[in-house]
């Protein structure tokens, strides 16, 4: 059955939404909705999400989780990491599907509350909390607070003490387990700002981790949940995630021993990786959830311990795909390159916004994938590289993608996986306003995030 | 003489802002005005211009610039670059120093325009103009548009037939000259978004930069005034200023030969390089004046064409060292190194904003220097990491520096040449609203920029 307003079509597949089709005049529709009409509705550039994919990305990880688990005779906890891309409607889209909100700052918290996400379904993390957060997370006593410092754990007792209340606290540990890509976005190590080391730091002491869980545990105005763990981001080997959970399983069996509390919950943190280009292939979640709960079962066995709840923080692996960046084409330079070039002549594709909103390919070298989504063209392939249109010769959108020789101005043009650290990382640089976010859905429209104006930038300049 | 306001003390020095000082209870002053007093009333983080040394940046260059080439019998004109940071109180100061202003986009133009600045003082930049930027640019008369591909002088050109008018224009050039820092912010080279080349990409064929300037002069609607190159950013050494400039005259009198025009004036762009650590030294206003004159003069000798009038368009070495960003020192976390790291232990201090409002360490990797600026301490200088709040483990905005042991929470922490690239580039990620800035001056604070609020992001929010 094809949905009110869906365009019939081909489905565009990896890496492109899973509602993304091209129709036979080669216009891409997502969510029923054709890309033609929303540039011309909506205007460019224009963050699109699919919401179908991406409460279906949601859906199919709790999915996994729970039944793996539910194997093991555990449960299994999701919890979406807004920091991906958070607004009020992802907030309530992933609280339907039975998600919890993980949020890192006072805005991130904000935005959840305001959605109407239910306190005990929200998770406070920071390296350094601020006395707001903490104290707008205890007084709308949010799930739960990721301890990531022995002076943390400090500071949100005598809050929760000081408000009357009781913290439902986890303490964020690094196991020394680094996975993942680009080394700005791998966590895990243990020369970082977040969490506490699971290794003594000499001999015959306790490790830091183990300390601070005792200091929890001192403090009655705190009540320890379990142990948190993150190990990178974008990862797509599993492997990493199973031998976290071996050192976190080991932790809590240690803590265990000194203390008499065998902690109910282990969290694992995020990470999965998803397909940014073409022939990539996603970190599947019933591979991550088989690992995992294996390797959390045997870690029990090993150490003699009841098994604990897991949960998990996905949140590239959920909005990354479902989104994408929609561009109107302007200048189109052929630049002819000198001889040991990679090509003898390079074209320039110039689009209407750049690095302002789609940082990674500047910040982390990640590579994206393009293609004109509003015709078709017999044209042969050249290859092409998508430039934004700030005043920086690194503003690169798409280093190296093959485009039709007679992509001209005006042609629409679309960037997939952009769905997370899209726009959660834009910046206005140039004073170019960040694009809005709309969301499709079987043939409907939902605006999420309005477009910034000029107006709204010059708002700010009190000169 | 002291002016009103201004505290007593040593002068810090390179690299912070000229007029900052050093009390004897160690709170460092900036433009007459307390640090410590600052942050209680504008709270942190903070973004502070030093409007002295900013201005005093400005006129140094401009003297420098405008000497040597009197020395020549011809005119120095400075634009300052707004992408590095503008606003409608910056715009004014430039304009007061004898400045025109270098824009890049709706945003930067209008925001000129809207601080007063004579539309005659006004350049517009871009790889990919819109056609709005090109009508307000043509519609208010602004003194310069810098075409940057052959279909933009056909663009140009009809926008302003469309008008009835004429617009001044120059053409971007690449002279394969590439000077200057990271690979992301270096242009000058050929196989870049930006210019067209001085170089045939066939021999006997035109030149594309020919190409195009003989294009220009095709076209009655477009009065062509000269050729503008840029050859990178924070460059430390004059030789590559000369070596763009003989490429620029050289292309100059060949365009002069095959046409007769012999356009009135040369742009040799920005990229001026700053000091952004103690110990650095930036380029001199003086070195680059004497050395582009020279080399300007000896091409017009050996080219045999009249001298130029000679623009540049300074932007980091204007803004940069004049502004430092203060923040409070939240979380400090001691962690413990494996054997064969740098330093045995490494002192994390957590500061309340991050790459968020400096992305530079993260996307370049850039290098800052960082001190505690609102107390004296004799504790042993320990190695620190100054880090963020955001989470993510790359949000490190200074790698490497040596703080007191004793750096605790509540602590004003300064880091410095932050003026430019800063505000410009900052993002909202993790939801943190971005840090307002304010100028000082003579013990007095101006605020230039509103600091936003959560309730600002959550406007955005439809949902």
């Amino acid at each position: 059955m094809v949905a009110p307003g869906a365009a019939a079509g081909t489905p565009l597949g990896t890496p492109w939404p899973r509602t993304a089709t091209r129709g036979a005049d080669g216009v891409v529709s997502v969510g029923g909705v054709s890309l033609h009409d929303l540039a011309t509705t909506q205007g460019t550039p224009l963050y699109v999400v699919d919401e179908t994919d991406m409460r279906g990305r949601a859906a199919a990880l709790r999915t996994a989780m729970t039944a793996a688990f539910a194997e093991q005779g555990v449960e299994a906890e999701l919890f979406y990491a807004g920091k991906a891309f958070l607004c009020r409607g992802v907030a309530r889209w992933m609280t339907e599907e039975g998600l919890g909100i993980d949020t890192a700052s006072l805005g991130e918290l904000t935005t959840a509350l305001s959605a109407g996400v239910d306190p005990a379904r929200i998770g406070l993390h920071g390296n350094n909390k601020s006395d707001a957060e903490i104290e707008l997370a205890l007084s709308e006593g949010i799930g739960r607070i990721v301890l990531d410092s022995l002076v943390e754990v400090g500071r949100v007792a005598d809050a929760a003490a000081a408000l009357g209340t009781r913290a439902r606290a986890m303490l964020r540990v690094t196991t020394g387990v680094h996975a993942g890509g680009h080394e700005y976005i791998s966590t895990g190590h243990e020369d970082q700002k977040f969490g506490l080391s699971v290794h003594p730091a000499r001999a015959g002491e306790d490790s830091p981790a183990l300390a601070a869980l005792l200091a929890i545990l001192d403090r009655p105005e705190l009540e320890l949940l379990g142990i948190h763990s993150h190990i990178g981001s974008q990862i797509l080997d599993p492997a990493g995630f199973a031998a976290a959970a071996s050192e976190v399983m080991r932790l809590r069996a240690e803590l265990a021993e000194r203390s008499g509390a065998l902690v109910g919950e282990v969290d694992l943190g995020g990470g999965f990786g998803v397909a940014y280009l073409p022939g990539e292939v996603e970190l599947e979640p019933e591979r991550i959830a088989k690992e995992t709960a294996s390797a959390v079962a045997e870690a029990a066995a090993t150490t003699g311990t009841a098994l604990p709840q897991v949960s998990f923080e996905p949140g590239r692996s959920i909005a990354g795909p479902a989104g994408i960046t929609l561009y109107t084409v302007g200048t189109v330079k052929p630049v002819r390159l000198p001889e040991g070039s990679d090509v003898a002549e390079r074209l320039y594709v110039s689009i209407d916004g750049g690095m302002g909103d789609n940082i990674r390919p500047a910040l982390y070298g990640a590579a994206y994938h393009a293609e004109l989504v509003g015709r078709t063209s017999a044209a042969p392939l050249v290859r092409a590289r998508v430039v934004g249109k700030h005043c920086e010769s690194g503003d690169i959108v798409v280093h190296d993608v093959d485009l039709p020789a007679d992509v001209h101005a005006g042609d629409l043009l679309a960037v997939a996986v952009t769905g997370a650290y899209g726009r959660s990382m834009a910046s206005t640089y140039n004073l170019l306003p960040r694009p809005g976010v709309v969301a499709v859905r079987a043939g409907k429209v939902t605006p999420l995030v309005r477009r910034e104006t000029v107006a709204d930038l010059l708002a700010l300049d009190l000169g």
